[in-house]
């Protein structure tokens, strides 16, 4: 199986798809969120991995806009993945002789008190990727650090002085899988919907949530956004518990789907192990 | 008036205190958003300016977590700053010559498409900022390319190439004025509340949701996050219209405070110009 994946290799991203990914798997690096969606869209993947919250590493945002607009295929996992950041220093230098840091600027800033207390001489320079960062650590012409992750650390090579220096605890980043066919019902799933409205939001979602909860079935997260197709139109992504082939999920969807211009069903998958 | 906006100076968070700020007005750069709230708790400003959603400075998720937990302070303002990227190019070099175009990674990315058409041979590299892109490009040695506000244009007294260079039209951010007070009532007003809940969340926003549409009152948007305070409780943010002060938005807040735990008002304001 060829599993794409927003590149380049030694990103949170491909730990996501490592994770995802049986030892026969072939995993593609693409340079784009909408890119790694193409792929399998025109057969250079048989699935992709896509972060879809609270991602270091492009505009996440776009991800559930492509969901909705730019692609037909279905959720069929979810993966939350644990952020940590290390610390590379160059050969041949200690802490406070470091001059330069070199990260992702999301990167930098969730590590923000550590060079604080640590790197007080160094100064944040941005990199394209945390994987990046390694690359900009080597051509550095200062005495020079990264802050990466463990697996871009793996693959080039280099020693980890630190460990799990981020400021918050807690810091996680959700990818998803997508494929032509979702997920096989386990008796342990989420469902994604969307659904759209034009105007009166609290009286549509109060009925649509009405459906949901007269039949007792949760909802596990809701947003709202722009429709970025047309002005004055809104979005709805919602996640509810039970798989859309659950028969009292079915039959609320149908509910659902009759209160809304636009319905679609992103897909039903197992809840991730709490 | 004292504004505290995130810096450096140029970015488009300094654009948005500008278009907030009368002539009497000091505009004071912060480092991080936390900072540009605290400031206004220490009476080291006035008012605050933070981005709120889409931004390419930060991390902007943040904002909506310190407006819950992290301060007193309420929204007495929103300003929504359409997003128009500058490409800017050092003297003497036509777009073919250029070599390495520096911008943050979210205004690389916003502007791919521009890039893979006029400048081909340039890579991508990163900045911290957009305005700290314009400073790269000074100091490059190979022939270079910035992607910037034309505020960052303006203060650094460089020559704007191309204007609106970014892929997709119609991007914005939204950002929020912060101070000890609200806004008084205009007639056409929103208010920002959270709420939290722990378990049957269909049911309790159904029946918060009840409370607005048995009355008429619209939502504007909805979003639900995790309390990173507590594992498995979860926030509500909701934006409707009218003001806390309408007879009708009172009465109906009043019967949401009723259903939720947790319950906030993160103040009334003017709606924006549409």
């Amino acid at each position: 199986m060829r599993v794409a994946f927003l590149g380049p290799r030694g990103t949170y991203s491909e730990e996501a798809a490592l994770q995802h990914a049986s030892q026969a798997s072939q995993l593609v690096p693409f340079g784009s969120i909408a890119a790694v969606i193409a792929a399998v869209g025109e057969g250079a993947a048989d699935q992709a991995v896509v972060p879809i919250e609270n991602s270091l590493e492009g505009a996440v945002t776009h991800t559930a806009d492509l969901l909705i607009h730019g692609t037909d295929l279905l959720i069929r996992r979810e993966i939350v993945l644990p952020i940590h950041h290390c610390l590379l220093v160059q050969t041949g230098f200690t802490l406070p002789l470091v001059r330069v840091v070199y990260s992702h600027p999301q990167a930098l800033a969730q590590c923000r008190g550590y060079i604080a207390e640590h790197l007080p001489e160094a100064e944040p320079v941005a990199s394209l990727s945390t994987a990046g960062a390694v690359k900009d650590m080597g051509s550095s012409t200062r005495p020079a650090a990264a802050i990466t992750s463990r697996r871009a650390a793996e693959i080039f090579g280099a020693r980890i002085f630190a460990h799990n220096i981020e400021d918050a605890a807690n810091n996680k980043t959700r990818f998803v899988v997508l494929a032509p066919n979702d997920a096989e019902p386990t008796g342990r799933d989420k469902t994604s919907i969307c659904l759209d409205f034009t105007e009166d939001a609290a009286g549509i979602l109060h009925g649509a949530l009405g459906e949901l909860a007269s039949r007792g079935i949760n909802m596990l997260k809701i947003e709202s956004r722009p429709d970025r197709r047309s002005l004055g139109r809104y979005i709805f992504l919602i996640d509810i518990e039970g798989h859309r082939e659950d028969a009292i999920v079915e039959e609320a969807l149908r509910g659902v789907r009759n209160r809304a211009a636009l319905f679609r069903i992103l897909g039903s998958y197992p809840q991730p192990d709490a």
